[in-house]
């Protein structure tokens, strides 16, 4: 029994060992997974800002147009 | 024997209840991170697509300003 | 004390079984999340490249509309 007893205790020390290194390194990555979707996050944030400007300024330039060829076509019906 | 194997099972029980711990917040951890990453794709696409307007739009913009630069060039050269 | 022993050893690998499946799922989870990390880093890239472009041509278009405004304005003056 004793010896069957130690293999047992010496088996699951070993395994409980392997598992605790897979469950650390399973925590590391995840770690690094969340900071480079905080990243992530920021750099898209970021990108919809300047979308947002560029956005704006294309309806500023299409209404200068539009009212351009509106005064265009005035002044070639003078 | 009785005392040495109760141990074992007691510490082996702590060790089981510590890792099922640790696993179950990577789980909720990872699941957070599954949710983040979908939000951050939907936001993506979103972006890609106004992107793809605002290029459409700089592309009509741009074909506009050299069809009024050659006719002001012509209307120069008359 | 050998049934509880075998007891205990059962106990043990079932819960080490379940454990190990837990991990390895997780493993492959966050496997596949780190792949599509880096699809959305790659995608988010390349829409930061085409966001400059917009940018870039946007500030072309400002400057050529300004100038445009001011020989405009210019000629009324005329």
């Amino acid at each position: 029994v004793m010896v069957f007893f130690l293999l047992n205790a010496y088996a699951s020390l070993i395994s409980n060992m392997d598992m605790e290194d897979r469950v650390s390194h399973l925590e590391q990555r995840l770690q690094l997974q969340e900071d480079e979707i905080q990243l992530l996050k920021a750099a898209l944030a970021d990108a919809l800002r300047r979308l947002g400007y560029c956005e704006e300024n294309a309806a500023v330039v299409n209404e200068r147009n539009l009212s351009a060829d509106l005064s265009g076509s005035n002044w070639k019906k003078l």
